[in-house]
């Protein structure tokens, strides 16, 4: 993501503070595992108001390198002084990309990439330029591990709601948006409730590792349903864990867990699907950046349903923009 | 507003059609007017989905252009087709300061042309353009008459929520940007239990007559406490007006009219007033386009009271962008 043209208002700095789940994790991890930082050299990359920098400097880090693109790298500088930590941490306003960085090698890659649907407009090819060009062998990178899940669910109301709609707008037929609609994935929240079926790991990246082609891929699912029920659309939701600390610490951005700013992602079916309880939806989902847009992701989704009541097979496209 | 760049997204067009208060308004506006556009030729600045074109059609319209310079252009002209409305209806995809409008005047120049604070990324000076190019001499502007008002409220959780958020986050001082956030007008709902004072006109403006330069304006006023209670912020909203319709039809954004996609716009002050029945608060409000950024617009507010417990005299300055 190119944090430059990324509106960093204030109401969405805000926002993502306020999420607990996702700013006290990082607190938790950073403050219960001071043995990882002690007098250890920190790249936050995206720093935002600086916040993760902060953490880490609390906790004993020898010195914290902040990078952030946006006009907010002006502000972290000002809160880093405010808080008495300017010894300690330096705030470079650039790109990861196009920055000069002071010391050879870090020990640690701090950031909270992660984007709606994990991988829309993230900041993830960041983090892995900043690895592969300072990250000393050994050194962490927190988090380490991110997973994409798939479920399904009932969602009659939304889906009228949200795509019927388009069918008779104050009398007029708009079918044709109703098309776009379905085509853009939906970033909402789904209430644990209207889970149908079990949820399926897509893929795990190890962030330690990986090479940024890693976030383009294909993984097959077997989605069981656990009652009879009908199915609208199949949701996605990411899971993040820090597996270097003391013991594993993480969280879940998946309808079953406290909600977050990141919610999750809805992908409407073009059937409405009569499932009973046992019956397998099979299919796969493949996700890869547009080329055109590299921070657009395009999702193609094959699935079957061969059921007492339905049987279907089709293709789905969709693009999160 | 530059359409272009305007995020024209289905979420957003839902969320504007599915305000009745300001669709159905334009709807009844239209259909019961009938007299005012049968046999007309109609202008629409800024046509979205083409659904007031559509309307003025089913209305009698003889003619309807309807120029949108945004992508949405494309689904305009398939809707307009699906609806059997080819031959009444021409969708022209591009800015009405670049567009050959086939016809040499129009009869009616209509427009959902409103931004947040009347004045926020609007498009009223394409509005203006387009009537003083092609609105034949006695053509009608619909909407013809925009007002705005301003008023008191007491809102001491979510100024504590919005504004003191920022003098400590997770344990640190990021008062800079408590800054920031006072200078941006929050648009957002107000409850109207809040509202301590009456409400009062700031400035009219006549469609028909005006030029650009009138949306820029220093309106005095005198806001009068109808209760003893605290002041933290000063609100803003807009009616608008068709008042060549039969009878006066029209609607406001206002706290005590039912809510609309606009909200209001909240201006917190940097004291907390306490103010006792029948005290006043006096000043002037000076609007203008920001000289860089013609969508962003620059606000002087001038505030003083002179009462039993408070006596405060002051000037701030808001940037809405």
């Amino acid at each position: 993501m190119d944090l430059e043209d990324y509106p960093l208002t204030i109401v969405l700095l805000q926002e993502m503070l306020k999420d607990v789940v996702r700013t006290k994790t990082y607190q938790n991890v950073i403050y219960q595992n001071g043995f990882l930082f002690k007098d250890k050299i920190v790249l936050d990359v995206g720093a935002g108001t600086g916040i993760l920098s902060l953490f880490c400097a609390k906790a004993g880090a020898k010195h914290v390198y902040a990078v952030e693109c946006s006009h907010m790298a002006d502000m972290a500088k000002q809160i880093v002084e405010a808080n008495g930590f300017s010894n300690v941490i330096t705030v470079l306003k650039g790109k990861i990309e196009e920055i000069d960085l002071p010391v050879p090698q870090v020990d640690i890659i701090i950031s909270e990439w992660m984007g709606y649907f994990l991988l829309y407009e993230n900041m993830l090819n960041t983090v892995l330029y900043a690895r592969d060009k300072w990250l000393v062998a050994g050194g962490v990178v927190l988090p380490d591990k991110a997973s994409l899940h798939l479920t399904a669910i009932e969602d009659a109301d939304y889906k009228e709601d949200k795509i019927e709609f388009w069918n008779n707008v104050y009398g007029f037929d708009m079918t044709c948006i109703r098309k776009q609609a379905m085509l853009e994935p939906l970033v909402d929240t789904v209430d644990q409730n209207q889970i149908v079926t079990n949820c399926q790991l897509l893929k795990t990246m190890d962030i330690s590792k990986m090479t940024p082609g890693d976030a383009s891929f294909t993984a097959s699912f077997k989605l069981v349903a656990e009652r009879n029920d009908y199915i609208h659309a199949l949701v996605a939701y990411f899971d993040v864990s820090f597996t270097k600390c003391h013991k594993l610490m993480g969280f879940s951005t998946g309808p079953r867990s406290r909600a977050t700013h990141w919610k999750q992602t809805v992908l409407y079916l073009e059937d409405v699907l009569t499932i009973c309880e046992g019956e397998e939806i099979v299919g796969s989902m493949t996700i890869a950046q547009n080329k055109k847009n590299p921070r657009d992701v395009d999702i193609m989704l094959e699935y079957s349903l061969r059921g007492l009541h339905c049987n279907v097979s089709r293709t789905q496209y969709y693009k999160m923009r």
